[in-house]
């Protein structure tokens, strides 16, 4: 296989997918989570949230998950880290790689973080230098790049715009995410056109949500158009299928199986990655959203 | 648009669905479900199929059913015929479209149907030629395109030949189901490649399930590939996810959001085709199988 054929998972579960759980998870079952992915082969397990816990309640133990994972040398455990108090806690801990949220929907930005996209941006830049002072590798995340619940469609170029400006700031990797999940494969495409006009394609990722069904679909049009980093969620995490209005994170098990039998490698062994669905799966006691991992246990009856 | 970006879509539910359904459904509710679809925008609702009662219960009062449907000019409703008893049978209600059902898979064909592949062929012929007589079109089916229960991976070669014998004995479309769901979008390609190069591509329709959720990425990929005719259930009927071993046909809802959506017209209006999917969750007492319909429904709380 060439090497550009290969893809990059970053696996979102333990910090996007459970901070949007209603279930309370423990900081062992965090942890065991974390260390059974890292033990799957992801290129990266984002660990945890250092923010206000006011706000994010479920998140709130993040450093003594960080201090109890056992960290794979390779594997990146990147933490969210909204401001600079955020970034010196996770820095107490020992975190080499930090994340930052902005949004591509002005609305959604006001609702969601308070405050316009041009404040947020100037919020992330001290984040972002004082990173770079330490030598620590910044990811940033966009929402609502193919839709946003307040204003409906979003303009590739206004993704493209917040793209350029995380660049700018010294973000290694963009994460373009689908948050309402409404967007298509041909949305995906006229999105990543806009984007890559500004940003080198092998610094965007993927971040797609399966609310309608849309993610692997959107998935295989990134990799059409030269995407190679993609975020996904063990069991779905995030969005329950049962549920009302689930967010819908894709799974990863869903993810790893269409990408490895169609002969691309992403290096997560998709039975390691079962361990871990079923793991959390039987903590959360629901069954995974993930189609691979009811049809797969589904043939081990 | 450019006619070429048009899709034409065959609803399966009516048969191919509900044939695979536990729950009993009525010859009323049957035919309720048919005129709503037809009134959706198919190009083809699958009306019915003439096989003996004692091999398919759930479609014995198929005629039945056929006399009771207000047929909409413009739209074909297909029903099955196996064998000549069928086709005359289907022919005494006023059928003008039938169709066959063949295998990729030798050992799926024996389980299945009973006999060989070539044997089945044999049962085809006299059909085709009866159809020819009276003017009356013939689809042909062939499951197990990318995987077979018993098999596992199905040669590319193996479809191409029977698609070819098909199309020889006067099929005006082949229909490549991907019975149990394991194909990704890559195999399809692969497999679309082998049949196209014996049967043009614009006699070849894709009918995918959503088992291991790849259904929607292998439409687009076909897509790519040409082909502009899939088939698809209103509300996944023929597989609940949320029974172990489901069989799942892509939902119609999910097909039609997605294509709309990126500007490809399909003719389908979904509002319409939730009206066909409420109706029939709510006689089967249960959520529709389609991601779409769960979250438009979710935001119309």
């Amino acid at each position: 296989m060439a090497d550009e054929d290969r893809v990059r998972l970053v696996e979102v579960g333990p910090r996007d997918g459970l901070q949007n759980e209603k279930v309370e998870v423990s900081t062992e079952t965090k942890i065991a989570l974390i260390d059974r992915l890292a033990a799957a082969g992801f290129a990266a397990v984002e660990a945890g949230s250092f923010v206000s816990p006011k706000w994010v309640p479920q998140m709130a133990d993040s450093a003594d998950v960080y201090r109890g994972i056992d960290r794979v040398p390779g594997v990146a455990y990147p933490v969210l880290t909204p401001n600079l108090k955020g970034f010196e806690a996770a820095m107490a801990v020992g975190a080499e790689e930090v994340a930052i949220f902005g949004a591509a929907s002005e609305s959604f930005s006001r609702r969601n973080i308070n405050c316009s996209i041009a404040e947020s941006l100037d919020r992330f830049r001290p984040v972002c230098e004082a990173a770079a002072d330490r030598g620590v590798r910044v990811r940033g995340y966009i929402s609502c790049v193919l839709g946003c619940p307040y204003e409906g469609r979003i303009d590739p170029a206004a993704v493209a715009e917040v793209a350029a400006a995380l660049r700018a700031m010294g973000c290694y990797e963009i994460s373009l995410g689908d948050t309402i999940g409404t967007g298509t494969p041909r949305e995906t495409a006229s999105m990543l056109d806009a984007v890559a006009a500004v940003v080198p394609v092998a610094a965007l990722a993927g971040h797609f949500h399966d609310t309608y069904g849309q993610a692997l679909a959107n998935i295989w049009a990134a990799y059409d158009h030269g995407v190679r980093t993609f975020d996904c969620s063990v069991a779905g995490l995030g969005g329950c299928p049962y549920a009302k209005g689930a967010s819908g994170n894709v799974a990863s098990e869903d993810v790893v199986y269409s990408l490895g039998r169609s002969g691309i490698d992403t290096g997560v062994d998709l039975d390691r990655l079962m361990v871990a669905s079923r793991f959390i799966s039987d903590r959360l006691e629901r069954e995974p959203a993930s189609r691979v991992a009811r049809a797969l246990a589904s043939r081990a009856l």
